[in-house]
């Protein structure tokens, strides 16, 4: 295909330990201690620098997943024990030059305080390069860390974290860019007058500020949100500088970029100031035969008491004394929220699917999208995303890590590369100049 | 002097910014901009570890320090603005090998679930040289930033504080060592009959475990402590595996220590499972007098506003009507607390110093031991504490970073290493090695 008009994509790469396929850490090309494995993130880091992705990507959570059986969990490797990202970030700069660097910290269970100073600290080991990804906790295993029976409802969580990272973005502005003077002469090291207070006091939050950590040199880090709800989009518009999607179909994709995107008017912003990513599972080789023995491999992995637990977690339905080769039993959902349950409801019924099949569809790429094929078909689904802006990039979800990372940089990367798609070298040194995002002004040099 | 019966003595620095004196920022030797500028801690990490120095340590606070006058604190470099220093520890442990890496992280306004799961994670990316210096926060300015109106009376901090302490502990103990399993045939990632489920409900806190970080190389991370008050000595001969003192007298520091060490049979401790360690400022050089003129010139810098609240700080007294070069006020203490009002007090009487010679004698090295002579007699008066059981080593305050640390490890660690008192080499890997300090067990395999 010929260069496209919209030039490079966005392309990040989620770092999820073993690698993000549910049964990552029984395959051969997967590392299985990586969790608290310095050295194996060491080595995907630079991996992923040399393929001039713009950011790493890390998932978190508070809390060992799954309270309810420790049996099934014994079984995977995803959210079980592992790095706590920011520390690992904080190591991940030192051997790194160029790449982003993003985390998740939910803002049910932290302090803003605490985070705009973890968040402004990275960007400063980085020199630019950190991004914030928001979440609110629907986990209620971390709710019984922090004290609390039970996790805050939906619609307060959103609440909370819109204030949230409006005092994280007010504390990030409590210096001037240009405070510090060191001017050992006048023994003046900074000018107060460039020194703000942020003083807030909201509903969920008091905080008098200023941060103890000068400006940022991002100004503010990059904001990474994941809103699908209609709460979401509303958050991820008002604040989200880059936005990790799920939609499945190109035609979804592309309603939610025009929705999400169209309602940043309305909080005085313009479409350029967000990147939307759908996150992208990628099993490609030269041939789309040879593609699918290396997705039928990954899938075989699967444990089928992992596979079923993963649907009864999406359900919330207690599958155990269910037969995996059955059909799923007719019950209502115990959840208000009833979307997810309606679709894999009718998506079983419509295909006539076994709990097994239900699995094998849906648990690989963790409901993200997966694509198999040779490495040129896969490209052009990609190109054609991009070009009919059913998104502005991907985030590449390597199936297993240190592998399949190694695998698509050496691939796909130099194809889309090849197409103009994607960099050959950096031509910034920030995360908010490899996403196209402008540095934001402080609040307090805002024209009036 | 011959080699010491006690053998080498345990010998960590302290890294404050731009250096440990009030001034430090002033002088030629300092780096201005220390506090975010991560290639200043990577040389001052590496020259640390050159030296064989056991660990970095790093003080911290949450908040921008004194809200009373930013016009006064503009002149210091101390507590403003600089990296949080979780993160920044991570970086670190990627350019150093062997030497330890202490933060800093309060009691009182964060979670034990974060702070177990941060100083963990940095425990396996430096593969065992992680610890945690435990505080109370007894600064106003902290409890502004966390929705608190002023923040915890002394008992209850530290109240809470022994069961923070508790609590993280326990998390720490979530994983057996042998836990996990990899075992790709059978599918069984880790074995759950090795996973404990904390469950601590206490006065504080409600913390369900387990931790999501596997059981650290050092079992538990180091556990530092700086109590001299009752309950802090109490708290220390309870939990602390090393203490950071502030005595200023031999015979002051031989009664802290037999005092704190003799406690720790109460709570089923030995002596040997705790070092004592003052925090020491040298200004050494071959001859006295050229040390003298060291320390004479950093005095100098310290700008008479800053001092004069420096002395406001520690007595909170408001000073800034008063004439530097005239003596303190007559006025009560304002503070439930009398003992360091009482001390400066009566030194100020005894001696017939003004504000301003008061500051000279007690800002440069905050109120630590501050040794000036040559390095011949700074080691002879360390020797001598360390074999009259003074203390089992010191924690160095250089005055300057990174110049006076350079310093320091081209003289002061030199005559040491001759005399036998510091290793010339880590016979270790582990924190807890370079202490002389056991692993500990797991609570869950103690003897019954």
């Amino acid at each position: 295909m010929a260069a496209s008009a919209r030039g490079t994509m966005n392309l990040g790469v989620f770092f999820k330990n073993t690698g993000h396929h549910i049964a990552a850490w029984r395959h051969p090309d997967a590392q299985p201690d990586a969790g608290v494995n310095a050295r194996h993130y060491v080595q995907c880091a630079i991996t992923s620098e040399r393929a001039c992705f713009d950011f790493l990507f890390f998932a978190d959570s508070a809390a060992v997943r799954d309270t309810k059986s420790y049996e099934t969990l014994s079984r995977t490797a995803q959210y079980t024990a592992y790095f706590e990202p920011t520390t690992l970030l904080g190591a991940l700069a030192m051997v790194t030059e160029r790449i982003g660097l993003v985390s998740t910290a939910t803002t049910s269970y932290n302090e803003p305080y605490h985070v705009a100073r973890r968040f402004a600290s990275l960007d400063w080991l980085s020199a630019g390069r950190a991004g914030w990804n928001v979440v609110t906790s629907g986990n209620a295993a971390e709710a019984l860390n922090f004290g609390r029976d039970e996790h805050y409802g939906h619609a307060a969580r959103y609440h909370r974290a819109r204030e949230f990272v409006d005092v994280v973005r007010g504390l990030w502005d409590s210096w001037d860019d240009d405070a510090f003077l060191y001017d050992r002469e006048s023994g003046r090291f900074f000018d107060p007058a460039r020194l703000h207070v942020l003083d807030h006091q909201g509903e969920h939050f008091k905080v008098r500020g200023p941060l103890n950590v000068p400006r940022p040199p991002q100004g503010h880090p990059v904001i990474f949100q994941a809103g699908t709800s209609e709460d979401g989009r509303e958050l991820a518009a008002a604040t989200a500088d880059a936005v990790f999607t799920s939609e499945l179909t190109r035609e979804d994709s592309r309603a939610y970029y025009k929705d999400v995107k169209s309602r940043m008017a309305r909080h005085g912003r313009t479409p350029d100031q967000m990147r939307i990513m759908p996150g992208c599972t990628v099993f490609c080789a030269p041939t789309e035969a040879e593609a699918r023995e290396r997705y039928e491999h990954m899938q075989s992995l699967i444990d089928p008491v992992v596979g079923r637990a993963y649907i009864a977690d999406l359900l919330s339905l207690d599958l155990s004394d269910c037969d995996i080769d059955g059909p799923l039993p007719d019950r209502p959902s115990p959840r208000s929220e009833q979307g997810t349950f309606r679709n894999v409801m009718n998506l079983s019924r419509r295909d006539g699917l076994s709990i097994r099949q239900i699995y094998q569809r849906l648990a690989g790429s963790h409901g993200k999208l997966c694509l198999v094929g040779s490495t040129t078909q896969v490209a052009d689904v990609m190109q054609d995303w991009f070009e009919s802006e059913a998104c502005d990039g991907f985030i590449l979800q390597p199936s297993t890590m240190p592998g399949d990372l190694d695998h698509l940089a050496a691939t796909l990367v130099p194809e889309l590369q090849g197409r103009g798609l994607h960099r050959t070298a950096y031509e910034g040194t920030t995360l908010r100049s490899h996403l196209g995002l402008a540095r934001p002004a402080s609040r307090y040099k805002q024209p009036a």
